[in-house]
């Protein structure tokens, strides 16, 4: 029986955390802003994929809390929260305590060049690169909503690609976990083409989303050139992909994954606008000053993108002024 | 003694109706929120140019109301309210009925390309356009803030600037005015040069902190590229001025007025960003919109500017449906 734990129990995790107890898995939640409701009450998910759900799975405060309730090693450890690199302490030290000799490391995040830091810190483990389309939102603690669409994927591989074949093995393994527990799951031999891929939705609407606190279908609405400028942005994560060499992304990619968003119907908030309406921090860094920095790096100009990431840390600062 | 109607007595209105009173000139005043207290207690201003002073000006609602009461021709009709290029009723129609065979009508707003719809409407008459540079803001309604700089200058031409000698006549007239009501006025041949100044600082500024929803200074701490982000703008606006063949405008003045601001200590905000803390509709067309449309209709490309103006149009959306 495999042995879970969940680090970011919101609205992805609490998702996670059903369809792995579902499967069979013993699952530990680390809960922060739920933890009461959950305890008490555990995570009821609405779903058109999963149905009107409950599941009550162990739940604690801390990582290390769950470290030390616990003598056996975690097969795995399942990080839903939000990206914050550069945050102190980094991730790879919250988690620390506990990270077995052979425990895999998941990641459920958004972003681009997030594994780099887990991978440093944990070279001997399976880091397992995961990419989420499950549109939960934590409606209020421990009640998630997944609105109106059935889509319920993961797709996920190694990182770096070329891993040994435990690492390989892990991921498989976890992928059979999420099947059995009713959602989609795809093992990748290398998965960064498809972190790229919905990085061109996530570094895109997000920003543009948050800074202009329109959903997506208003801000498609608010002016003639809006759309453009959304095409726009997108083809600078395309070249960006292509300068490091990513395989199957390319302007028809980006085209296409514009008019999936412009037919759409539901009013769903892109995450970054939910977390501005929220006044929570939101992932300006994961998504887009990383894509930034990629960009510098290998020497191609994202004027947009570059617009972007300075206005998101400029609203960021705002938040948090307001709020001390 | 000048018999002047001052349109939209907010911040800079109530300063100029103070100003022309002090001149001795009779002036009505168009009040619109601010009716019932400027109406029972005039405007009170503070100001370290003007000192701690107090005018009680004609109120009327309505600029079909100031017609109605009044006999005689108006020698100036002076704008200060917020300019909505494309709004309906159009400026033009809003004003006619106070617009006698020659009175001036002077434009004390932001924006480029705001005097070409009132020089078609009202070809005969003086049109003077004027670039302010008072930091007045309304803190409640008929109470004028004005901050702790002592500037109060008025730069003032003809639109256009090859005019009859009547029209430059006026532009003389109005300065001498403000100068006898104790502020600064300077008369030049050309004005557009100097409103391109002004663009400068308000096409970048403005529309930055009102997305961004910083003040000046928090912006500039909020990440290393914030800086250098201004100032591309500020150089794509160089390049539309000098496309357009406006004289004396270069990177060289866009640096001068970039480090105007990151030397500032006060915290005073943008008109936009003020607008946007209060929901109120803000100026993207005059401002933003226009040098947009200046831009494409001489082919430089302005990618920068396109993303604020997106960018702020959607925001402008955004407010207004949650307004509804």
């Amino acid at each position: 029986m495999a042995h879970i734990l969940v680090f970011g129990a919101g609205g992805i995790g609490a998702v996670y955390i059903y369809i792995f107890m579902k499967a069979g898995a013993t699952v530990t939640a680390v809960c922060r802003s739920n933890y009461e409701a959950v305890k008490r009450d555990g995570f009821t998910i609405h779903s058109v994929r999963l149905g009107n759900v409950h599941c009550q799975p162990n739940v604690v405060r801390t990582i290390a809390e769950a470290a030390s309730n616990c003598s056996e090693p975690w097969d795995f450890l399942v990080i839903c929260n939000k990206s914050f690199p550069g945050s102190s302490p980094s991730i790879s030290d919250v988690i620390r305590p506990a990270v077995g000799p052979s425990t895999g490391i998941v990641l459920l995040q958004n972003g681009i060049a997030i594994e780099e830091e887990l991978a440093a810190a944990f070279p001997e483990n399976p880091i397992l690169s995961g990419v989420v389309y499950v549109p939960a939102t934590q409606i209020r603690p421990g009640v998630i909503d997944c609105g109106t669409r059935s889509n319920n994927l993961l797709e996920i591989g190694t990182y770096p690609a070329p891993a040994p074949q435990s690492h390989k093995r892990a991921a498989e393994e976890i992928a059979s976990l999420i099947r059995e527990g009713g959602a989609d799951a795809v093992v990748y031999d290398d998965v960064q083409p498809r972190r790229w891929s919905k990085l061109i939705v996530n570094a895109s609407w997000n920003p543009i989303t948050a800074l202009s606190q329109c959903n997506i279908m208003d801000f498609r609405d608010s002016s003639p050139g809006a759309i453009d400028f959304v095409r726009a942005v997108m083809l600078e994560i395309v070249r960006v992909a292509q300068a490091v060499g990513i395989e199957g992304i390319d302007e028809a990619s980006a085209e296409t994954l514009l008019r999936s968003f412009l037919t759409r119907t539901d009013t769903k908030e892109p995450s970054m606008l939910q977390d501005v309406r929220k006044g929570q921090p939101f992932e300006i860094e994961a998504i887009v000053g990383n894509t930034v920095r990629v960009a510098k790096a290998h020497g191609v100009e994202v004027p947009l993108l570059d617009a972007l990431y300075v206005l998101g840390k400029g609203l960021l600062e705002a938040q948090e002024k307001y709020r001390r």
